[in-house]
């Protein structure tokens, strides 16, 4: 399988992959100004926590060579990166990016431009950690001979730059023989578990069995996998972890079956600012996305609906958060801040 | 509103709400033979188990009728009962339903009749009792002036003849003006939450908003609901509560939010021969349910799903389960059966 990249930065622009097209269609978009690149971000043609690190990266890049050639106006800039800085905001990783590569702006566009690549190379790399170290932890946690596993969402590499967190731990589980069928979670409303970790999953050649999410707690019950492994938006300092809306009720399930729960997720989506879940804003979207399915509405005229994209679990039920630095256990105490 | 029975007897023939072609058209069917009303059944035109009790007493009339103009054949009336009896295998309201009204075939077809009529009455009444009673439940535990309701899948009219279980809560509430808003699961795979449970609210006037089930524990969790009230498939002797896939994940929510999880269902879905819900076995139907929504393919070719249609509730977690009879607390204890 060729590595492409999810979001990468070709000549003069940033390519990405449209992953609202996928499965159907794989085709990749050119994005050449910031306003472009906002509203990719906001209809979730990239997405995930580390994408949006290298997104808003590269957004800056992106706007300081449009800045460059129409004539240098640092407020225009500045407000123009605003914008890509709230772009989504529950993603620590989207204003992080941003803020990491703007802090070069006073060194020269060459500055601006290895620093955003060099985001997108210690992403792979990060992903690449993460996914050796949970390897490791899941099989010393359950000791199965083959790890049985789900998942939800996608925190997969159409998550990251190259090669995932969630699914990251998948892969070198795969790579040492070690993988078990997979359960994934359907992922409504925007259906990121059937669409995309699915379509990862098929190029991977892993077993794997897509789930309405409403089934997830009751396969968890009844011993049907020996961990969960999800990625994460943003990691609090007490523990509490804040992903796609569904991961608590995994939680929930497994902390009750004895079954590890555990969150893989760079360094950069640990928030130190963030004392705890309840101090995070959850992004409520559209409630087209929850009384449609696609072009087709479900629910009758009239109706109304309420669509939080995000959840919060409590640090005592995370068994570990692994980045990659280190394992932390909020469940038995441990912070990451 | 015009109560309209989900399923009735007019003139000579059953009329029934063709519920697949809700929200989007209201179309009633006319039914005037065993063979189209079996038909109905089996492409769930009519489902839930209570409304699936009063088609086996009206087929068993049909029957009847029809055999009358066709110069009476019991043989060929037998074999008739028996296409319908089995036309759902699992549903065991169907075959208590035929039953019952087939035991009176000795004393005529007037004594048939009044027995199928009796069906629909019954459980119109036993609905409006278990609505009442649910209701004040409700008020006592939770304290709210308007209780905040989140509901699952539909236990509601259209589940029944034209009262509903958990949606006759709903309805009793609103009528005492103590209903506040109410939060529908969507219910995948098959959307019997934004689809026909939405279908009933807006004809009530109730404000409530559709959620995707995997953010149904958040919303619980955030103090958004006083209580969470759903049907129930089948309640097992110790109390555990056998209901929609989904169900489970609300149940351990509520539990750890401190919010009370009430089933509303007729005493005939109490099953004493289920000693517990280990017992029971779980339907698992098509995984094109999952993969697909509608006519829309969602997951990439060569992907597999894993559709349970149920998941048991532990009875530790049910705070109380309401019949027209009594008010069961496992979480407290108390078995059912």
């Amino acid at each position: 399988m060729v590595v492409v990249r999810t979001i990468d930065w070709v000549d003069d622009h940033v390519v990405l992959i449209d992953q609202t097209r996928l499965p159907r269609e794989e085709r990749q978009l050119q994005v050449t100004t910031v306003d472009e690149l906002v509203d990719a971000i906001s209809r979730l043609a990239v997405r995930g926590a580390p994408a949006l690190g290298a997104a808003g990266a590269l957004g800056v890049l992106l706007a300081v060579e449009e800045s460059e050639r129409s004539g240098w106006d640092e407020a225009a800039l500045l407000a123009t990166v605003e914008r890509l800085r709230s772009a989504r905001p529950t993603a620590v990783n989207l204003a992080r990016g941003v803020d990491r590569v703007l802090a070069r702006l006073q060194d020269g566009a060459a500055a601006v431009k290895n620093e955003a690549l060099r985001v997108l190379d210690e992403d792979g790399e990060a992903n690449r950690a993460i996914g050796e170290s949970g390897a490791q932890l899941l099989i010393e946690l359950t000791r199965a001979e083959h790890v049985r596993l789900y998942t939800h969402c996608n925190a997969g590499a159409l998550a990251t730059v190259e090669w995932g967190t969630a699914l990251g731990v998948v892969h070198s589980l795969s790579e040492l023989g070690r993988l078990g069928l997979v359960y994934v979670g359907e992922t409504r409303p925007l259906l990121q578990g059937s669409r995309l970790t699915a379509w990862e999953l098929e190029r991977l050649g892993t077993d794997y069995r897509i789930v309405v999410d409403g089934a997830g707690p009751g396969v968890i019950a009844r011993g049907m996998v020996d961990a969960v492994v999800v990625g994460a938006d943003r990691v609090a300092a007490n523990g509490d972890v804040v992903n796609k809306v569904g991961t608590f009720a995994l939680a929930l399930a497994a902390a009750r079956g004895g079954v590890p729960f555990v969150v893989a997720a760079p360094e950069s989506t640990v928030d130190a600012e963030t004392p705890s879940g309840d101090a995070v804003t959850i992004e409520l979207r559209s409630q087209d996305e929850v009384l449609s399915i696609g072009e087709v509405r479900i629910a009758p005229d009239g109706a109304r609906g309420f669509n939080p994209a995000f959840d919060v679990t409590p640090a005592e039920l995370v068994t570990a958060v692994v980045t990659e630095q280190r394992v932390i256990r909020p469940a038995a105490g441990e912070s990451p801040a």
